[in-house]
Order: structure tokens, then sequence, then C-alpha cells
């Protein structure tokens, strides 16, 4: 199957990596996380959570991307974030990277280091170094043991999600693979987005990392699920160059096209992403078109998608477009709303700025039931448009947010 | 009593004023609300919602406030928001002002207008029309009629919202009085916070305008229920002179004194709007010091306060606090977070960044069954602060405002 998501894809269709994922400690579920690489010449980048306070392991990530290029180790333990942890929370970090780089005769610079789990408490930094030899040891490049790897970096997720897309680019054929734990941030403690990508795309560093921040833009940056973003959130992608293409390194056709699979394969984890939260009962995608501005579009579907308001009336089924008006104001994009055009679910409930028929409105009240939301505002002032995704709050968000687990 | 918050005071402690509040159409509770200045020379300001999107009474308002300081009457329907009522809704509103105008024998640009109720629904014009006879009739100056006037423009509030303050300036004795309805955002449908505020102080209309300003920019402007804001927000302040006091002219101490009682009456009907919010199991003041600019403090302490991540977790009374510091880096201010102290309810939790013992933890998370929760963040790098106030996310928030009201 080309170009197409493939969900029995994934990590394990990308030739040249080997996965672990063990269990360590006192859990009773899989808790520390390895991908190996074993070509020598692979190269990884990276994009990280935008927030000023960041957890240890990121900091470590940042500072390993500018000393060189070449990637070889993913290291990732669930339980707890090493964020906000102090100065014992970067020594820990430092140590579990010297071991496994270590264990795996690779340089420290080579390793990337991601941590999931509660904020403020430190790893259990004995178990982990322990345990880099379990799960060195515990390699293979099979479905069970990519499998293995991601059990072994989710925390509440109530699935493993990868998926892998596959295309031809002048007669070869390139993979890309990946993996994505963490429903947003809506779980008790937990904290975490974290992406793993592979691919065997022959690919300079830069234009990769350029790839990265364009597929990143278009998939995990139009999703939210209540605004909040955490201390710990990474994507991560290794590229070894197994495909054997001509090495892309300018912004091509060749460039384009990688691109736009992985923007596919991003898209459609992120959605995955949304749609695994926990108390979750509406898949809501909010489409705004007709402004000047990417920017403009961006800021008007964010406030729709984090107003507590119209996530509460939508969790109730209510047709209170009112609220989806009030929250597209307080965008403050300074536009006029005057000419605006809104469908619910592609039946129109305001034309120019005044609301349709009761019949309209009712047939769209009716859709409301429905799991997946479509909100359309055209705002015909512009050619930009700008889509985002979300949920709803439910009663379920708060019973587990609140730690009223029953 | 002196320049201390009075609540018995309010309205009505104001002398040259004249209320009413009355049930029209349909109805069993009071919707249509007046108030009179019996001073030809009363002038009045307003400070109205900054969403794009407007409703047609805040619009006329501004045309008003554009065409004369004078300001004589404030008219308030209940029910209905006259938001996003296209052409019928500005006509409808001119209707209501030629109407009162022209029964109180005013112009029509000394009246401001104000609605609050479901956005998207036209207000009953042909009631409201009959109705302004009726209210007008209705008057009186006392506490019963104030009252009548505040319980009209009620909407889901529990109680009636008002305070006043007397101080003295140069032997003269000045009052303020104000009420408030709304509690926030967090209504069925409803989606208005109308503040209206009276004064005997003689002032000039320029400075009465920048004391408004300022005393809001300290009141309302520091609490925040969900980070919505509505289509119809209004604060109304007519001042009639009648205490005469010699004029404010200038920003002098005079000046001072009245920002002063003003902001410490705006400062109480702000809480008491958060307090009164159904679905609130607690009162979060949120304090930022230490920060370079008064505006870091505010980007950080709303942030914070607008996390559904940390008012669920305050609702549920967990001490959460990883969840604090994700939502203070998540206001992108760009500070350093590695000196800073953190207090809950006055414990110490955090000392430079590292987490206090045990001990602390334990106690802070034992007052976390309190009503009232302090937070303070103090970043240790500079001399400005910013205190705002909000409160939780509860069952009830998403109860009320799914439309589920068994």
């Amino acid at each position: 199957m080309m170009n197409e998501i493939d969900i029995k894809a994934g990590l394990h269709t990308v030739a040249g990596f080997t996965f672990s994922g063990v269990c360590i400690g006192d859990e009773n579920k899989k808790n520390l996380a390895l991908i190996f690489s074993e070509v020598k010449e692979t190269i990884g980048v990276a994009v990280y959570t935008k927030n000023d306070v960041k957890a240890a392991p990121v900091l470590i990530s940042q500072q390993h991307d500018s000393e060189t290029p070449i990637k070889r180790v993913v290291l990732i333990n669930s339980g707890q974030a090493n964020a906000f942890t102090g100065k014992k929370g970067f020594h820990d970090a430092y140590h579990c990277v010297s071991t496994v780089a270590n264990r795996l005769s690779v340089n420290k610079e080579h390793v990337y280091l991601g941590s999931t789990g509660s904020i403020g408490y430190p790893i259990p930094i004995d178990d982990i170094i322990d345990g880099i030899d379990k799960v060195s040891e515990g390699r293979g490049s099979s479905f069970i043991y990519a499998q293995n790897f991601i059990e072994a970096t989710m925390t509440t997720d109530t699935r493993p999600k990868q998926a892998g897309i596959r295309y031809i680019d002048n007669g070869k054929i390139i993979n890309i693979g990946a993996t994505v734990k963490g429903s947003g941030m809506i779980m008790p403690n937990m904290a975490t987005m974290l992406c793993t990508v592979l691919t065997d795309v022959n690919i300079s560093h830069d234009i990769l990392k350029s790839a990265l921040n364009t597929a990143i833009d278009k998939s995990f940056h139009c999703t939210t699920v209540d605004g909040d973003t955490s201390t710990n959130d990474t994507v991560f992608l290794l590229a070894n160059g197994y495909a054997k293409n001509k090495k892309i390194e300018l912004q091509d056709a060749s460039y384009e096209l990688f691109v736009k699979n992985l923007t596919k394969l991003l898209e459609h984890l992120a959605k995955e992403m949304i749609a695994d939260g926990e108390g979750i009962t509406k898949f809501i995608t909010i489409k705004v078109s007709g402004v000047p501005s990417e920017e403009n579009g961006k800021s008007i579907a964010f406030s729709i998608a984090n107003s507590p308001l119209v996530k509460t009336a939508l969790f109730g089924e209510q047709m209170n477009w009112g609220r989806i008006l009030m929250a597209a104001g307080k965008a403050y994009t300074g536009l006029d709303f005057n000419r605006l055009n809104m469908k619910i679910n592609n039946i129109q409930v305001i034309r120019e700025s005044e609301p349709t028929d009761d019949k309209s409105h009712n047939e769209a009240a009716q859709t409301l039931k429905n799991r997946d939301i479509e909100i359309c505002l055209d705002l015909n002032q512009g050619d930009y448009e700008f889509t985002a995704w979300t949920c709803d709050f439910s009663y379920e968000y708060v019973k587990i947010n609140a730690g009223y687990i029953s």
C-alpha cells in the first residue's frame, strides 16, 4: 500500500532499527524503552516543548542536538517526568545517557533522552541504571519488539498508537514509521506527548529539520486538548538512509514528497492522540476560512478549540452557536464578523452574520449526537484558512484530572 | 463607616438616582431594569468587552459615549443578549433607546443600554417597549427599588451583589455604590458581566474615564473564571456631582483618593462575582512576584488561573504543584525558572526551584481542603508583581455548561 496510512505498519517496518521495552523496579508495566539504530550514519532531529519550564531530558537532548547530527539511541522512561527535579534531576539524566552510551558503544551526544510521567518526581535512577543492561539485551527488529518499546513509553494511554506510510521517489521505496504516546494532557499527573518517527530516507540534516518543522506545524501544532503544554513534549525523528535514494539536499520535488508523506503520517497520529483521550466523547474539527492570514485563522480556531464553554456545550450536545462566536471574537484578531457564514456538520446555521432558519438549526442540532463534529467558519475576507482538531470537556475529564479515580 | 466596604450600602446610598426593576412578558422573574439620574449634569463613562463580536447594545452605548459625556439613563434587559442578532438586533436596540429617552424626556445619547442572556436570540421588543412605561413609573430611590433594579439584571446569579464605600475628601463626604451581575461566564447560555457604579463625586469627564480604567485594571481585569469573555460585558459609571466637592480635574491627591476607593469597591465586587459562580468549590488567589514587569506577572498568573489542569487538580484538592509550574511555563515569558520560590497557603513548597521537604508538602496538601487557596510564586528576578483571582473547575461546571440541569 503506497502513499496511504498503514495502521499495520509502524516503527518495525523501517529496516535498520532495533527496539526494546522492559519492566524495571517494582512496576507491573513496562517502563523503560529503547530504540537503537544499527547504522552508524543515522541522523536525528527533534522538536521540543516551548514551555519555559523544560524537563532535564529535554535540555540534555537539545544539548546533544547542538553537538552532532548523528543520533543512534532513543531512551525513554515512563512514570516520572524528571521535570523540576533540581540538580539531582540533571545528574540522574546524565547518568542515564553515559550508561546507555557506554553499553551500546556510541558517543553520549548520539543519545536522545525522554521522560514522561509526574512532574516534580525524580526518576528511579538505580532501577534505570540496572535496567539499561536488560533493555539493551532485549532488542529485536520485529513488530513485537516495537510494540514493547511503545508499551514502555505509555502512561495512561488506552492503546499503543503507531502507523506507517510508504512511497516511491524516483524508483526507490521510502518508509516512514511513527508512534505517539499521550492524550494531550488529559491525564492525572501525566504530562507528556512523546512522538518517535523513524525513516530510511537519505536526507541531509538541515533539510530533515525543516521537513519535521513543516510537518509538525500542520499536524501536532493543529491539535489541542485543553490548551495546556507539557514540560516534556518532544518529537524525535531518526533517518538512517537505508532507502538508498539520491540524497535530498534541497527543498526540491523529493523534499516536497517526503514532507507530504511525513505530514500525512503525523496528522494521523495527532488525531489518534486526541481520539485516545480518556473522558472524550467528541472529536471536533474546527475549520476557519476566508481570513487574511493563516495566523488569524489559527488564533480564531484555537480560541474556539480551547474555550471551556464551547467544549462543555458540545459534550452536552447543545446547539449553542453563540458560544462559538463568543470564542471566535475573543481571539482579538480585529477582523470583521459582519459577513460570517457558519456551518455545523455541513449544515448552514449562519449566513452573512444572520441565523438561518429553524429547520436548519434543528437539523444541525440533531447532528451534534454524532461523535465527529465539524464546525466551519468562513469570515469572507481573505484567502487563508486553518484547521484545528480538539475534543470536548466531559465529566470524565474533571473526574480524571481531579484525581477521583474510583 | 468610612473607607471600608459596606455591604449594606450600594446604589441606593448615592443620592440623586432612582431605580426600578419590573417583570415583562411571560417571565416570572424581573427582567427589565432602569436607573434614572434626576440631575441634568450627570456624566457617564463605560468600559466595554474587548471581544471582536460586540452585542448591539454595546455598540450603541459606545456610539452615545462619542456624542456627549452626559448620561442620565441605564436601561438593561435580561434573558436575551441581543448579540449576533443581525440588523433586527440593532433596530430593536435603537427602538428601546428612543422610547425610554422619550418617556423620560432626555436625549437619546443620554442613554446607556445593556442586555444580558442568550447570544443569538432577539430581545422581546414588543414586551420591552410596553414595559418601558411600567419600569419608568415604578421608580424609587430607596433600598427596595435598587434591589428591584439589581434583580431585574440577574440571570443565574444566586444572589444580588452590591456594596458601597464612603470617604471624606477635604471635608466633603463622597459616596460610591455599585452592583454586579454575572458569575464570569459559568452559566448555561448566559454570557455577561454587567456592573453599574454610581457616585456623587464632582469630577471632569476625562478624569472619570481614567479613574474607571485604572480601577478596572486592578479589579475585574484581575479575575478569570474560564478565560472566556462575553460579547456584552460592560461597566457603567455615572457621577452626578452631588457631593459638592471641589471638582476633580487633574490626577491630584483627590483623584488618587477617588481611584483608591473605587478600586477597593470594584475589587470587592469582582471577588463576589467569582464567589457566586455556580459549581465553584474554591476561591483561588494567584500572586506572581519577583518579575521584571507587571505584564510578565499577569501572563503567568492568568496562564495558571486559566489552566484546566490546575483548576481540576484544585477541585480535587490534589497537591499537584507540577501542573502549576507547567502552566507558569506555558505563559512563554522567557523568564528564568531556576530560582523560583513557591508557597501554597503560606507554606513553602519550592525553594530556589527545588521541592522542600515532605513535611511541608503534606502540610500544604492538608490546606487544600480549605475553600480559599492562595498560591504565591516568586521568580526572584524583578520588582513587579500581579495578583489574579479565579475559581476551580468542578463537575458542576461541566454539568451546568453542558446544559444538564436536572
